[in-house]
């Protein structure tokens, strides 16, 4: 059985610097915590816990002295001013492109654009950057959700970092007919393209696709999605343990892929898993 | 046989406004040019010239001392500043909507745009608006005319005042795609996209269209192309005196329309002209 392994497949930039960053953070001793998970890995963040004593807490409130990291997609500009004043020593691992995108929208804001984000309403980056904006903002993933939006002056458009390059597409063609002045910040992070392009292709040569990666990863529910709709026998998995034997009777290639918050030691241990069903 | 009359049919603003400032320009004496014709009807050039003494010249060099008119679709930087070079009176009579065209290209170039103007490279109005970047400009009319176009990093849009929306919205969707900041001023005139919804809704409904209006003028050629694609027996004529009775026959209703460079007094005349053959 052969194996397919996107070259791309795990840790980003982003992902990676803050893993190292929230490591680095158990030399200064104290309380560590982090706002919500990291990243959107369950393993890596128990592992951080068990290893680095790094504790997610769902709000500042629930944070005594010590040590904040601000996790890779960011965080409110409310609750950073709000770690501050409670003299909490501020660590930030916000990933560069996403922190970025906060200070584009801040400027474009600052500028009397009408801010629109490309995005999802409820997804941690999009809340984060959101809140930069000073004067109007408005999340859309689709035309249709910005349909009632009526003619503005200037129209200021930033993406989140993993959206595709389509929607924010989409979304600029309907603004040039409502604006007088558009300006758009392309802030789609390049490693989500080229990794959702290479899995497709892998897909598309396999008998069955494997994406590792944590269930509340956005993007590597993209991933997943996309691979379906080329492979059905496309399953999502965190680790290695839920593989079935069945998914892979009759199976000659194996596709293997995995989202940016996926950490080498799960693709590793998954692989290892498949070659052990494999040789079978 | 009714008439119908598209109500913005005729002179435009700024058409209106370059006629009033040369008409002025009479009690200030001496020569009195204009580099090429002050707008797109020849008509006009000529009761402009017998009238008030009003000379189009091909070049600067043609000029001697005196005054010069700056036609409505604007000129060149470098022609502006030969006139001034020579000491010329100059009066500037670029339609406004045009003018600021020519400044938010000259801004945008400044801050390190690409400049993409989206219209015909050989008007004039393109050639006055393109002259005002000091660095790299493209003019495309469509999409398929900036397929060329490999990555900049900031990219920045206008429109002749003419263009069509879709026009620009296709080129705007292209280069989302190869910037990684884009910033896009609408400078496309609205009175062009009244005038032509108008004229469509009027051929709708006739039996016959007549659009009136400089065989040189760009947006009169865009009136007819838009009337004939509704009611082929669409005709293009300058003055009354083109009108063939046998256009009319079996016509029930006639549409008239005309361009932005066409005065009342040859609309009117036009009318008088099918009202005498209609009765007929």
């Amino acid at each position: 059985m052969k194996i397919l392994i996107a070259k791309n497949a795990g840790f980003c930039f982003g992902v990676k610097r803050a893993i190292n960053i929230a490591v680095d953070c158990e030399d200064d001793g104290g309380n560590i915590y982090t706002l919500g998970p990291i990243i959107h890995n369950p393993q890596v963040v128990k592992q951080l816990a068990e290893s680095s004593n790094v504790i997610p807490k769902e709000s500042i409130d629930e944070m005594a002295e010590g040590t904040v990291i601000l996790r890779s997609h960011g965080v409110k500009a409310q609750e950073l001013a709000k770690a501050k004043d409670k003299g909490l020593n501020v660590v930030d691992a916000t990933c560069p492109f996403v922190k970025k995108t906060q200070d584009y929208v801040k400027s474009l804001s600052d500028e009397g654009y009408t801010v629109v984000v490309v995005g999802e309403k409820e997804h941690p980056e999009v809340q984060g950057i959101v809140s930069y904006s000073k004067g109007e903002v408005i999340v859309a993933s689709t035309v249709d959700e910005l349909k009632g939006l009526s003619y503005r002056k200037k129209i200021g458009i930033v993406a989140q970092t993993t959206q595709s390059q389509k929607r924010l597409e989409e979304i600029v063609t309907y603004c040039v007919g409502v604006a007088s002045e558009l300006k758009v910040i392309n802030t789609i992070c390049n490693a989500t393209s080229v990794r959702q392009d290479e899995s497709v292709e892998i897909a598309e040569v396999s008998d069955c696709v494997i994406v590792v990666g944590g269930k509340n990863s956005a993007n590597t529910g993209r991933l997943v999605e996309l691979c379906r709709a080329i492979q059905p026998k496309t399953f999502h998995i965190e680790v290695a343990g839920e593989i079935e034997p069945g998914w892979l009777d009759g199976v000659e290639s194996v596709g293997v892929t995995a989202g940016a918050s996926t950490p080498d030691w799960i693709i590793t241990e998954v692989i290892d898993k498949i070659r052990q069903l494999g040789a079978k």
